[in-house]
């Protein structure tokens, strides 16, 4: 718990390494949980980090290694020869060895199975290595205990002691009958309070949650949170017990997507780190920025049309930045929260009333902001009219702002798009556009220039 | 699993509630999970909902409301008396129930404790009231499985059958000395696979990872999270065993955080969804558009201040929206990556390294902006010497604006305030007015109005 990674204490397994003092260096890290060594790695460099790998028992390296970021990870690995690869996927439940693998070229992916001697940890990930990385199947470990219906209780216990040797936590014991189908779950709480000469198919749970191996990971989510699942079976096609999807796993996911929803609304498209390298940080940001700049163009040649404002009501001009930045920030508000409607499933009612709805709270929030422009022209002793041009513009750019934040995720969303991407520079930069062009076209329409 | 709350079946609910039909209510109802009967009570007004937890079961309507919006909750919770509540909170886990309570006004919350019937269960739920929300103790919950570090094994297991029936999911077994300080865990697994002769001092692990009960949320979600772990025990001041924080609990709260700093990324305060009324949703977004005006009526000022270039290069001001996007999306993108890097502890390096690359890399993406706007200027048959100007402080803007993207969270963070207010309406204001002012500035020097 008190674990603490200080500078010092980085400078000393620096040392330590570079000295080549194995003994001193297992002493200080052996005892240490997997996911402080994942710290310790981090702040090493790749030879460093392999060194430390190789000297370290696999038991905690291989864990430590599923913690660190995808990259890091694979500058080690690609330092390791397949068989001590091989070492360290023993180690590791078949989920988190068949991500490995599937990291890997693939010839030497290939090379570190053969090289795998447990055989019957061997098949299990190739079988995993099947499935998509996105769904249920790519998720799921193959530990697990599960037990036949048919068997006693006095068997079934036996038979649980040998399987939870090989599974970090039991969770839930399932059921499956002969032919492998899942029928249902035994709790280890329900088994520890049954009495001893009850069997098995007299007192398992027939009600189980389940998902198949072709379930979307975000499905899979959405069901193991909606019900406060901490794992979850997996079946195939036919119903047959494939595999097990964990907690953890989930927690993990969730981040993840949360983080890629986030960056995708700040304009970055790719999952990127502020610690990844500068060419890779500008392929993830350069795209979202060309589009901003492809709109911003777009409005210089708006506000050309415009042109013979310039000498009457310079001030227009004055006044646009304010427009762009009042029609950005109102779409990406309603945006983000009809995105998060939508993910959360908690958006209802019909488009109508939506429609009536961001029209009112539109209506409020810009009269409030016409308010202020109104003061803002009456101090600086702005001409009345064009100040009243100026609020009512913005007005109705916000009411148009605020309608396209709300409708365009909707209608991505009901056509199979991810309504995210709509949330950062697409909605700002459209936005943008048309704000501009509404405002120079309502002034013109009251100030007839 | 196969639930699915269809319009049809909304209907049948509506008009069976209207009919007060209650046994076909409870006949259609009462076998569902608790987390779709709140997907029902979801879809109902508050006058049909409170009927619905009125006649179903305690121990499936109680869960239901947990699972509820706060703002739903609260409108069923009005309309039940004292006696109502407190037979929903009798079937919750203390955790909850504490939660449900401090939603309540203060008088109708203690009528509520004084129903409840079990005397430990109010006994519980009282301690629990006096953590702070946002604290290890405001987390957890008081059921859980512990035993005497002196107890034999048999009497051991007998007591943690007992214990079982009242906690959900056991997790693992706490272990305390006589002064009810927490001492260890035993594992079920363990336990099941160890002889039987053992006694618990003896076969206890010693190291176990815990909390106090002022340890804040968000350091707990980092230690669960980080370690994996499922379940962990709180203690207090001096060590004695107070309850434990369950992993169902850290994944809402991630949950919630993600979508808080999503929400503050696209200005929007306080935790409003789609269905929140009109007024909430602009007390929610109008404080940020006000900042956003504000921002906006000072770009006004300083481009009143650089008057003399409408004459000469009117094209700079068709050019201010186009700086000013760029300036706030270069500063999104910055502070996005720096405020998630300080969420994951895991920006490294020197401030001095991190400059030089936010230079580097807005060099990188500024020059090929760069060509695009020459590009642009050469077909639209500019004068060069304004393109180059553009094209230079467009350039220079960038930069600025990574910078201040970057290091504006940075300093908030060291100051312990949270970064994540910095990456919305805040970053891309402030670049607005920032950048409008060096675009000009830097125009005037090199072409001289």
């Amino acid at each position: 718990m008190a674990f603490e990674l200080t500078k010092e204490l980085t400078e000393e397994i620096k040392n330590l390494i570079e000295q080549e003092k194995d003994d001193a260096i297992i002493g200080l890290l052996n005892e240490l949980h997997f996911a402080d060594i994942a710290e310790v790695l981090e702040k090493l460099n790749t030879t460093e980090a392999t060194y430390l790998v190789k000297i370290l028992d696999s038991e905690k390296t291989s864990d430590a290694l599923m913690e660190l970021e995808e990259d890091s990870r694979e500058d080690i690995l690609k330092n390791l020869s397949a068989k001590e690869i091989a070492e360290e996927i023993e180690e590791l439940d078949t989920d988190d060895a068949a991500d490995i693998i599937n990291e890997l070229p693939k010839e030497k992916a290939e090379d570190v199975i053969l090289e795998i001697e447990d055989e019957s940890h061997a098949e299990k990930i190739v079988d995993l290595l099947r499935y998509d990385d996105d769904s249920a199947g790519g998720l799921m470990a193959k530990e697990l205990v599960q037990v036949n219906e048919n068997w006693s209780v006095p068997d079934c216990i036996k038979e649980i002691k040998l399987q939870a040797e090989n599974v970090k936590r039991v969770h839930s014991i399932y059921v499956i009958d002969d032919a492998g189908k899942l029928k249902g779950r035994l709790s280890l709480r329900d088994l520890m309070v049954a009495p001893q000469n009850f069997n098995i198919s007299k007192i398992y749970i027939p009600k189980v949650d389940y998902v198949t191996v072709n379930t979307t990971s975000d499905d899979v989510a959405r069901v193991m949170q909606k019900y406060d699942l901490e794992a979850i079976p997996v079946v195939d096609e036919i119903g047959r017990l494939m595999g097990r999807i964990t907690i953890d796993d989930i927690v993990d996911y969730i981040k993840d997507e949360a983080e890629k929803d986030y960056q995708m609304a700040a304009g970055i498209s790719g999952d990127v780190e502020a610690d990844d390298g500068v060419l890779e940080l500008v392929k993830a940001r350069l795209p979202w920025l060309v589009l901003g700049l492809f709109g911003g163009l777009g409005s210089v040649y708006i506000m050309q049309g415009f042109e013979e404002a310039l000498q009457k009501f310079p001030i227009l001009f004055f006044f646009t930045p304010l427009i762009a930045a009042m029609a950005g920030n109102v779409g990406v508000q309603s945006s983000a929260i009809i995105v998060q409607g939508l993910a959360n499933d908690n958006v209802k009612g019909s488009l109508w009333d939506r429609l009536l709805k961001e029209i009112g709270l539109s209506l409020i929030n810009g009269m409030a902001l016409g308010v202020l422009v109104i003061v803002f022209g009456f101090v600086v002793g702005q001409p009345p009219l064009v100040t009243f041009t100026i609020a009512l513009s913005m007005l109705l750019v916000i009411i148009f702002a605020a309608l396209i934040g709300t409708f365009v995720p909707i209608i991505l969303d009901k056509r199979g798009i991810d309504p995210a991407i709509a949330t950062g520079p697409f909605i700002t930069t459209s936005n943008d556009i048309f704000g501009i062009f509404l405002f120079f076209y309502i002034s013109k329409l009251i100030l007839g220039f």
